[in-house]
Order: C-alpha cells, then sequence, then structure tokens
C-alpha cells in the first residue's frame, strides 16, 4: 500500500509525538522537525507509509540522540498488558467458542497503540479491551480455523509491545510445534521485540521466536534478513498483525491472514472496510 | 500568539482540506503540498499562526490557479446560518437577558468554521448552535454590558462567512451610530468578506462597515490598510471575534474582547482555558 497525501499530516503527527518523548529543548525540536518536513518535502509516494516511518524515526533517534525514545512507553504497555491479561484469557477459556474469542482478544490487543493513539491512558486501554471482547469480528473465521488445523507451518507476525500479551490467546489455539513468530529486528515507534515477546511468554507458546532483522514499523520484505525471508516464502499460513504489516504486504505474494483494527481513514479506504473495523483480512482473489 | 510546534499538523491537514476543493489531479496536488512542506521546513515560529496561514493560502491559490477555493464552502455556509437565523433571533429577543443570550449565540456563531472543523455538515452546524445556547460564557459579561453603554466608538471584527449572520444578534445590542464592522480584505479560508457582510444584513446595524485591506484569516495590523489601523488604534472598545483575531492581536495594544470559542488545543493553552471553551475573553493587566 503506498503513501497517501492524508499520511502527511500523521507523519508531522507523529514526529511530535516522537519529540515529547526524547530530552531536547525547544530549539533542538524544532530543528528536529524542520529536518522531518524538508525530508517529508521531497518522499518518493510509491512506497508503503511504514517504510518512510522507518527512515523519519531513524533521523529523529539519531539527531536527539535516543535510541529508543518509546522505551518508556513500551515498558509502560508492557506492564499495563500483563496486568490485564489473566480476567482476559479467563474470558477466552469460558466462552463457547475459544478460537473465535480468541481471535477478537488478539485483534482487541492491536488498540494498545502508541503509534496511532498517541496517549492512550490505563483507562483508554481498559475501555478499548473490554469493547474488544464485544465486537465481532469482520472476516471468515470459520475458514481460518480450517486453515490453522491444515496448515504445516505457521508464521506469526506480531505487532506492538503490550498488544503481543493477547497474541497469546490466539497462538494457545495453534500447533505450537508449527509456530514461528516474528517480531521487529530494531526498536521502531512502540513495536515489539524480542525482550518483550520473551517476557510475554511467547517463547513457550511457539517453535521459534524470531526477529526479522529489520527495523521497520511494518515488513519490509526486501529489507528483512534472508532468514526471515526464507520463512516467508514457505510459510503454508502467515498471519499478520495490526496495520503496519498490512501496509507492507498488502501488495506481497504469500497466504496471508491480517488480523487488524483498521485504525486509521487512509487504510480503512485501502481494505474498503469502516474506520475502527476489527477485522480477519484476505485480499480477494488469492 | 507564536506559531508553536503543534500547529505543523495543522497546517499539513489545512493544505489538504484546500486540495479537496480545487481542480486538481493527484499529481498537481502533491506538487503543491511538497511546496508547502517545504516551505514549513524553513517558516519563522515568530509569527503568528494567522500570518503563515495568508502565505500558505496565498500560495496554494497560486499553483492551483484559483482564486477563491472556499467559495462554494463559504456560499453554503452563509445559506445554512441564513436558514438556521431566524429562530435564534427569536429566542434571544425572548431571553431573560437578551444581552447575555446575544453573546452567547454571537459565540456559538463562531463553532461554523471550515478552517477548524473540515467538514461540517448542516446537522453537525445546527448541533453546534444549539449547544450554544446552553454553554454558558466564560468571562465578565457584565463588565463588558458596561463597557459598551460607555464607550464612544466600538470596532467589531468580525470573522467567518456564515458566523457573521450570527453577530447580527450583538450588534442589535450595540449603539448602532458608534459601531465599525470590519471584515477581511480579500479571500481566505472561509473568512467572511464585504459581500458576506452585506448579505448578513450587517451594513443596516452598523455606521460603517469595510474591510481591513488585508487577506490575513486574523488582523495583522502591520499589513493592514492605514484607514483599518486608524480606525483601530482609535476605537475606544474593540470586540474582535474568533481564534484567527485572537492569534494576531494577542500582543496588541488596545481595549480588546476577544469573543470565541476555543477550538483548537494551542490556542486553548495560550489562552489558559479548557478546549471548547465559549470565552469572553480580556487580556489580564488591561
Amino acid at each position: 500500500m503506498d503513501i497517501q497525501l492524508d499520511c502527511l499530516p500523521c507523519f508531522v503527527k507523529q514526529t511530535l509525538s516522537v519529540l515529547r518523548m526524547v530530552d531536547a529543548d525547544e530549539a533542538e525540536k524544532e530543528r528536529i522537525l524542520r529536518r522531518v518536513l524538508e525530508q517529508l518535502s521531497h518522499i518518493d509516494f510509491a512506497q508503503s507509509p511504514p517504510q518512510l516511518a522507518q527512515d523519519i524515526h531513524a533521523q529523529i533517534r539519531q539527531l536527539a540522540d535516543n535510541p529508543d525514545p518509546y522505551a518508556v512507553h513500551k515498558r509502560r504497555d508492557q506492564e499495563l498488558a500483563l496486568r490485564l491479561y489473566p480476567p482476559v484469557e479467563q474470558q477466552v477459556r469460558d466462552s463457547e467458542q475459544p478460537f473465535y474469542a480468541a481471535v477478537q482478544m488478539a485483534i482487541a490487543g492491536n488498540s494498545l497503540d502508541h503509534g496511532v493513539y498517541h496517549d492512550l491512558s490505563e483507562e483508554q486501554a481498559l475501555a478499548l479491551l473490554e469493547q474488544g471482547l464485544v465486537t465481532p469480528v469482520q472476516g471468515d473465521l470459520a475458514a481460518f480455523q480450517r486453515e490453522v488445523e491444515r496448515a504445516r507451518s505457521i508464521l506469526y507476525l506480531g505487532d506492538n509491545a503490550g498488544e503481543i500479551v493477547f497474541d497469546r490467546l490466539l497462538l494457545q489455539q495453534l500447533p505450537r510445534e508449527k509456530v514461528t513468530y516474528v517480531v521487529r529486528g530494531g526498536p521502531i515507534i512502540n513495536d515489539a521485540q524480542l525482550q518483550d515477546a520473551r517476557e510475554a511468554g511467547i517463547d513457550r507458546l511457539v517453535a521459534t521466536l524470531m526477529d526479522n532483522g529489520d527495523d521497520s514499523p511494518g515488513t519490509v520484505l526486501s529489507r528483512c534478513s534472508a532468514g526471515f525471508r526464507e520463512k516467508f516464502h514457505n510459510a503454508d499460513l502467515i498471519i499478520a498483525k495490526g496495520q503496519g504489516n498490512y501496509e507492507t504486504l498488502s501488495d506481497e505474494p504469500g497466504n496471508i491472514v491480517f488480523l487488524l483494527k483498521a485504525k486509521c481513514p487512509v487504510v480503512a479506504t485501502h481494505i474498503g472496510c469502516d474506520l475502527g473495523a476489527s477485522l480477519l483480512y484476505r485480499r480477494s482473489g488469492r
């Protein structure tokens, strides 16, 4: 999915959002913002938004001399998710259709996103999760369940810190020995990395836990490691969480099921769904 | 009031909003957006947001070869306001405190703003006006009323097309022969001009109707006509409607009463009020 004109205000907003997290004075922040605006004036629209986000954030990290501006937020989101998790797991276990409930909550976990909701409070997070429990997922869940049962190998592409805790619910419904769970290869926005996945207990629920070797807030195949690309091309079924993975993989081959909340108008329009919809989405004709 | 970092996403958003109104293909819109982003990367933060908006919109009008992109929207807002006006006038007339009710509705009229609310439907406009009828105005209305009675000359600075129809309510409470009503000197966003004021019947309620000789979406004194500046410096009381007039006049001398809804977080923070507040605001120490 290519960058749209409507993505631009969001890039500027996200820049300001990062600038609030770094230790820099107003003059320094102004200098960084000017650099980003200048960069935006030259961008190639024929790339996905996460590719550009990767470059912008790399520049901000360098200019602000801060390797991981979202560290504190990720920490908070992980702790929050781990605290909110147990009763949710119980509810899924008690559900009449645990597989469906697990999909539903794995998508609801995608609400915990500082990249989109710039200042998410604990109350708002809880409200989003509770909403998730009663929000129907659009998409063919029965077909997805059949496919999970048939697949010889499943590649599960994670998304954000915090959110990944709720991926446990769906992972518990998958055949452990066939699943590889993948996180980003470096700090980018609030996206999950290996230590977050381990903290969430993901490593105990899958055959392989790995990173993709790249720090885009999505999955830019050409920038990922050869090892990851091989896994990607050989997977029977790819489960891709979140907007970033959708934006970067919507035009790639592969048997991909996207699980996401459509949080931004550009993505919702591209998919053809309502803003805020919870989706199990498979591209037509595949 | 100077431009803040947080103004930048809004400038980009407003640019996209104008681009939706002009007749240009995607490549042309992309070119204009790039130019604006480049311009934003060099801006002087020591100016008010409307000064920059003036320059940006002038550039867009020129690049898009469209002298007044908001013409259709202004037309719609005027017609909408004229349609919604009669029952509101009746309510103000029937009110126990017509002066207060008039101030309240003149401020509520400031809700009709395409510069801030990019796509305002008729239902939303009606809802905003109805809300205005029950929203208390923060500020010393009694002191304002006394001042109106004492003043030998009143300069009333209008704001948007549509909104100005509701200024009639307050003008009816002012001594006609002492009032000069001022609009912008050229098309800028959805701001009112002479023809809008005449259509709204303003000319029949004031001694003088004039424009300020400038097309900023506010009142940038240094860019206004000498005739207007003279009026400004000689006025006993200046009533300034809307955020644009606040942003450009907050640091200027003069006995200014600002009537506005605080529609953006930057202005609300600068004033020290809640976002969305209806205000009769006078700077302290004046």
